[in-house]
């Protein structure tokens, strides 16, 4: 089938801009001997994963439980959930997921661990990194006195054993992490403590990962499609995306102004950082700016473009952040150039538990 | 089942204050003779627009067919589908929906209406209105000109009957569109191409709907659960607003920073107008701030909360946007109070063609 009959809005998939994307990153880290563990939220499809696995990723990163089920049913066996599983309910479903696949969390609090250690037994304990700060300002502890003591709890628990450390540093602040992550090494020895691992990650950094002289592990996302987020970022260009949504102009009410059908529903909301503007680059435009979104309209102006779109034109979108879009479609269309390949179901979407 | 038995994060649907919400906005109408045709994008359950029907909706509004034939499949046998539909497969699926429901749509380009013409026979003629830009800059013909040279086209074809007017009107625009309309129906009077119906809609302006003295037909959307957008608007206030996203505080790394498993996945990056900033609005805590989404998590600032919540407890949040978070979640649940009805399957979800 070509592409041109895909009807739109839909989510198309590069599949040679995958595989080169997956490669770089693989080379790279095989040549500074950094394993990968990629974060599956930007593809959500267990082929992809086996994909990354098969090219030499240690195993796979899920944030969310239904998420990496999910991803143990399409064969995937070694799966680590940065992440603070709280509740019964959560624990459980942890619990069945965790007697059938190699497992990890994260902790960044008692409370967490607490559950963990209430839930879990010596039997098939399960391993719990502890998560670190490091100047990102979302999940983690503060100092490395708490990453000690954490670390303690999580050893001291027969259902638990201690796995190491995990952090989402910066953007741009591998140095940064380091030198954190190298003080909480330096007081976990010295408590009789030693990590065995430490997972760091974000693709914007990806290779600047080796940069990071404690990184054990690294976890990129976005990578294997990469997104304008990414290019503003520093990793590659445009031309590297592999994902674009195929949208078709269903309105030109003025000379300037052109409207597509993909919507905040197909494109997200998610703003993009400077250089660019706008919610999209268009392939086939690129002076063209996509100037707002309402659910099932996206604005354009073509004030800038030599050449304008006919009502009824089809065109690719590449968009701010892609890990969102995929999230928003319940299939993609896996592609070769202008061949489709088939159609995947995206079997983790929407799994928010 | 009490609320406390949901797990996070989770999409709760408050029905007293969808009953009142959408009573007041039927009272109002009724009250000025003014027909409502609710947009059911922002719940997308065909048991809400029976529920619209019953109480005095002459119809309901879908931009997608898709989303418009699962409403068929739950019943719905009057639709309006404002969007130019293009090319060979949407219009095969539009002739689909049109053999088994009451049917209308819109165009705003002779090509738009070449499509319909080539596809529509005169045994069932389809209703088309022509879609006009009153000053929300999206989609539209530009002048009453082009209005009636759109509507001379629809009338001239056999397997079209020209239907009316449709429009957008900017947010605070009811006048402004009001002008525009009138201008084009006398135009059209003047052509001898009287339009039967002149559709307008949004929520923001509800509540000033009747001001429109062309509005023969009005399409609220958001009305029935609301948010803070809405309420910035001004309309309502957020007490008003039924749908709220449930969410776990994972973590509280530092004393004035708390983080809750709802990211862009579940709350949507959409921005809120001013006065309001951040994320959403968490009920029990109205002085902290949702500062930032990443898709997993929302960090939120806590520092102005006299009592500050515990890594464990949940929360209630008011999205920014409730239609783009039922967009988000496979299923919604249905409560009074503290106590859930049951849970409902939102059958239009991602239907994005």
């Amino acid at each position: 089938m070509h592409i041109d009959a895909i009807d739109t809005p839909a989510v198309l998939i590069d599949l040679d801009k995958v595989e080169a994307n997956l490669r770089r990153a693989q080379d790279y880290a095989d040549a500074h001997n950094l394993p990968l563990r990629p974060h599956v939220k930007t593809h959500k499809l267990p082929e992809m994963a086996l994909k990354q696995v098969a090219l030499g990723a240690i195993g796979i990163t899920c944030q969310k439980i239904g998420e990496a089920a999910a991803m143990a049913d399409g064969g995937l066996t070694d799966i680590f959930l940065p992440y603070n599983i709280l509740g019964t309910s959560k624990l459980d479903r942890l619990a069945d997921l965790h007697a059938r696949v190699t497992l990890s969390v994260t902790a960044d609090s008692p409370e967490t661990i607490a559950g963990y250690a209430a839930r879990f037994g010596a039997e098939r304990p399960l391993n719990v990194l502890v998560e670190c700060d490091t100047g990102a300002g979302r999940c983690g502890v503060q100092t490395p006195e708490e990453a000690v003591a954490l670390a303690r709890q999580i050893a001291e628990a027969p259902g638990l054993t201690f796995g190491g450390l995990m952090t989402y540093p910066p953007k741009g602040g591998t140095a940064r992490a380091d030198a954190w992550l190298q003080e909480a090494k330096t007081a976990l020895e010295n408590a009789d403590l030693t990590p065995k691992v430490i997972s760091s990650g974000g693709s914007p950094d990806l290779y600047r990962a080796a940069e990071g002289t404690t990184t054990t592990e690294y976890r990129p996302g976005t990578y294997i499609y990469s997104d304008r987020m990414q290019v503003a970022f520093g990793l590659g260009t445009l031309k590297d995306c592999a994902l674009t949504v195929k949208a078709t102009v269903v309105s030109r009410p003025t000379p300037n102004r052109a409207v597509l059908d993909s919507g905040s529903k197909a494109l997200a909301a998610d703003p993009v950082p400077a250089p660019y503007k706008g919610h999209g680059h268009i392939v086939e435009y690129p002076d063209a700016v996509v100037t707002a979104l309402s659910e099932e309209h996206a604005v354009v102006d073509i004030s800038a473009c030599p050449e304008k779109p006919a009502v009824g034109d089809t065109v690719r979108v590449i968009p701010n952040h892609a890990c969102v879009v995929t999230n928003l479609f319940d299939t993609v269309y896996l592609v070769h150039g202008d061949t489709v390949e088939r159609e995947a179901v995206i079997t983790s979407r929407g799994k928010l538990r």
